[in-house]
């Protein structure tokens, strides 16, 4: 577990679910816990364009009375000061901090009836056994982890919109990664045509976080790329325990059919899946077409495009545009999911998922187009 | 085939063997063809300081009298002056010229015994039949095909030595996609272990030339990665072949088995290549260090490394840096091979050929150590 | 002139100013031409989200028929497509032109009552004779220059918001070197105390404009830094004349004792201009406070901060960032200005100047906060 | 002065002069000390290279034991291991140490009759009030500051070849912003031209170290440009001395003529000084080309180029590229110096004063060309 002190409540109140309570006044009060770091600045810059949010408090370990600009030079003008505490009477708590640091916090948040969406992984995963084996800490509230759901909206709506009646529920967000693979495969694995999988993801270097670290200052992430976490990395859990619930699978054998390596890229926003599905039989383009029309025909934030996506494309906006394709020579399909990784991989994944258990309009603080060149 | 005028030795003259015709002089007389782009003039660059090698000219289309200062800046103080002709004295002639350009031209300075270095694709399939199916134009000189050498020394040195001895002789000098692929994979290729093979390439932009095409602007490239050649890139039919020939497999059916995808990366150097491998048997880690060992432990220019390679670690110089693991939880070798694409993937490479085909030492005049950072 | 034919209006009709057009309907008309740039895809992308603006039409010339996302792919969801002519019922059109190319156009639609938004600068200058001096052609409509206001409202607010009860109006929207030098410098220049002036500003390659030209490719420009323009930027002529304005000044004068040096750096966004400052009188740290805090205390887009500016922190924003300070040693003011050069430096000023002219909020259309990192 | 404890001669014994020790044996032994910084690992780059060096030892503090490849990866091959303390028996020894930390190691290193090359400031200064005023210290050798040449050879040359007559000399080797400066503007500086100086200098991150700081990661530095030092860089220091002793002026009144500001550049390498010269009286185009041609028609390392250089044609490469020209409008002279901040700005800059006091060839070891696109 995260040694760090965590912000409590200040006081736990008796709650009502979300969707009342933004019913009732048109707005959520919100508070964000852990806001100086990249996915905390972005869920700020939303928030604070958000016509149904009030940002009631900005909470922040060791930094209160600090000015957000302080951290978030763009947004002085907001002038938000980090406190320590979180604020008895909001409706809904984000959450942006480090692995393990959420886990504890969430239950008291949830404990007084209000709703978390946990930008982190502490609520991502299912199988307690799951933090020990990826994470190295045994999750301090597992009996909180059945009834969170896992915040991805093209794959979880429903559930989220259940929320939306009960107090003190939990949206665990996923990580960017799972994000841009699970919605460039998800309707080749919902037909159970995945034999086996290679993810190579490619990444800006934000989605490392703004710790700064030696392999991650300018010198030396420009100019060159490397793959990382070739001995497993954490959100390949992500990703089969989310393909194994479309396909009825264990998570454990959609991991032995999963190879995924991430690249770390000389960009700071963007990210791109390139998935190789080997199918269980010959797929013809119509039918791989026709897939993704129906998953994706209605959604509003999932492009299905003809040519290669261009993470540039999706750059500030929570829009993920997706490319499917057969292979002609090997019969493999080919699946691109290209994501702003801050935005549908964060905090505007966090904020579409927090529209629809509120019972908003989905797109609602998500209008903003892409940004290019 | 490709329009342009190419230009033409000024008179044919009888010609030794290069090996003869350095051993006698300690140096060899030198024509570049095409100097303007990038590979050409990384290979400026190389030869201008190669001590066996005396640059009797440089060679353009077009562009007689030009400084080369004009079209490489900082090569300014070389005072070489662009011409028409390739001089009839030269022992050897290197081409930097787009695909299509040098079949012709490369028929006439072996028909005058001279040796040709073609850093462009013309003569490095065997196979006639595939440059109208991966150029889109027939070969002008398929009889020469079958002589000519695929110029990557680890897996062609004994072939390469042997043009030594032979006036009129042609190297293919390989694409940068297959040399770094060839190189992390041929170890597990030539022991008969691939059943199948992704290849995802991220290569700097300066690989796809200095024509300045819309695509290629710095605010098209910088903060966006992007896949391309979905449809088929030519460097398949390469990879293809060298795989083929390393285990007596038709080409035609070891591109049935090779996903290959490049990506552009916003870089200006460097290729990496990610190669997944799906083997016909388990592989333990012990066998498959022992390959690499084998293939790779007196190579002057591949290392075998224990992490992950960056591509910055190999920028300006002509090594290759190889990693091999297996990858527990699938079984999968996933291999890795990093390099410059310029140099080991271009100009570099020639110039290893070069020595080999000259009986100079390997490394002469490819000294230089990466710069970093 | 340039030479190329420009898109005309489809039929003339009487019109009213554009004010009261906005008025009664709560929304003006506009038409875009030239949309297929940068500033045009940025001006579309401000557009499209602009409660007060119905995109009428989008124009080009020669590309009638073609979708949006064919090249602006980021926008492709807009759904827009080309047309040839500017229609007859619209209030207003803004211009994306190579220089030169709006001249003629623009004399039309104001013949026929619409007010222009030129992001050009063939009416940014209000001497004709400036035109073949710094550009090299004849303004083909001299007589409009006199009536056009220069569209940086910081300076020139009431002379737009007057053009908005005529109809026929045009505004010269600002350069972008010019909208970040005399937004860091106005203050000093309104007092008087400009002996003269070094800006050495430096830009993100999208200034540079879309023209795939060689020295913009990414290998060119990535990883390299260098001045241009050294025998005179033609946005030196837009900064002497504002100057010159502000203390009634000749321009010829006012250009006598600037120097004016651009440097294209590798960013894709952001325009910085330092401003060196050698003062008529000492100027100490309070009075230059004051000078800056009573120029911009209530401008909604200028913010002056208490350290050196990133351009990072307004991109995508329509803010400019301003720092000046008394350099203790030599007694210079230094002064610095930092934009989004598509937004502030060309779009967003185009719609903020569009704001004043249609007595709307400021603001509207354009409170989008920066994105960072 | 700094705490950390430095590595100290493992015992001292009489030593000859470095010239008479390189005539003697060909070759100087010699120590780098500070090698897992960017500097450092230049410095070895350069040294391993170099035919009349021969690499004793690389010596660090606290990380004894500790093979190069794990701070330089690029170099592992090189197989050095860093070992606690400086060999007794080498004859020169090249310090890439944080300020203050060299001061007392090179005292002793003189004190045995060595030949220090001192990359950091501990000894450019002549003054030793200097330190305390620009560095927060006071120097704890003063009386050697009087001796130490400043490593600029082309300032000079004849001072740093009298070294090689001496046992125990010490060269204080340039900071990169001054390298640039000083060779940019001391042909007009030593004509007595200067009225007036600006220097406006952008520079890649890689001069800020490597210390992992959260304003140098990638995320915080790409597409981002911003002027830092305001309140006045160290660097201004050296400058002001420098051209003080080419115009006999104290460097006191000689700083009050200066202001330099610094600027982070979105890129690793390269520094490029503008300098804006308000000059004495006017000065025409060819006196000014006449004075560089002087100063710099022999100079190996110095190019005057005719156009606004990059610096990009000099990466990897010692050479500093020179652009002067009068500025018609205004009468000023722009003078523009180029140059990779770890070659010519630090470690080629050492092996070239190394090579004058050893007596060799200036450009031994240093006649690698630059590194394009």
């Amino acid at each position: 577990m995260h040694p760090m002190a965590t912000p409590v409540l200040s006081q736990t109140t008796s709650a009502r679910p979300l969707r009342a309570a933004v019913a009732e006044r048109g707005k959520a009060r919100v508070a964000a816990v852990g806001v100086t770091g990249y996915a905390g600045g972005e869920l700020l810059r939303l928030l604070a364009a958000h016509p149904a949010v009030e940002i009631a408090a900005i909470v922040g370990r060791g930094r209160s009375g600090e000015a957000i600009g302080k951290s978030q030079p763009h947004l002085a003008e907001l002038a938000l000061e980090i406190q320590q505490d979180i604020p008895q009477d909001v409706d809904a708590v984000f959450l942006a901090l480090p692995h393990g640091a959420s886990a504890e916090v969430v239950a008291e948040i949830v404990g007084s009836g209000r709703t978390a969406f946990d930008l982190g992984p502490d609520f991502r995963l299912r199988d307690e056994r799951s933090y020990p084996e990826w994470y190295g800490w045994d999750h301090p509230a597992p009996r909180l982890l059945a009834d969170a759901v896992y915040g991805l909206p093209e794959l979880h709506r429903a559930e989220l919109a259940a929320l939306g009646d009960r107090a003190g529920s939990i949206v665990g967000v996923p990580g960017c990664y799972p994000t841009a693979t699970l919605l460039a495969t998800a309707p080749v694995a919902r037909a159970g045509l995945i034999a086996d999988l290679v993810v190579d993801a490619k990444s800006g270097v934000s989605g490392a976080g703004r710790e700064p670290k030696p392999e991650l200052t300018f010198s030396e992430v420009n100019e060159t790329v490397r793959a990382y976490g070739l001995e497993g990395h954490r959100h390949a859990a992500e990703i089969a325990q989310e393909l194994g619930a479309l396909t009825s699978t264990d998570p454990a054998a959609q991991l032995a059919a999963l190879e995924f390596v991430p690249h770390l890229i000389p960009m700071t926003r963007g990210l791109l899946a390139t998935c190789y599905i080997r199918t269980t039989r010959r797929v013809e383009a119509p039918e791989l077409a026709e897939l993704y029309e129906a998953a994706y025909g209605a959604e509003p934030f999932v492009q299905v495009v003809a040519a290669s996506p261009s993470t540039k494309h999706v750059t500030g906006s929570n829009v993920a545009r997706v490319h499917a394709r057969v292979q002609p020579r090997t019969g493999r399909v080919l699946a691109l999911g290209a994501i702003d990784n801050l935005v549908k991989g964060a905090a505007g994944q966090a904020v579409q998922a927090f529209n629809v258990v509120a019972g908003l309009d989905e797109r609602t603080g998500l209008e903003a187009r892409a940004i290019a060149p």
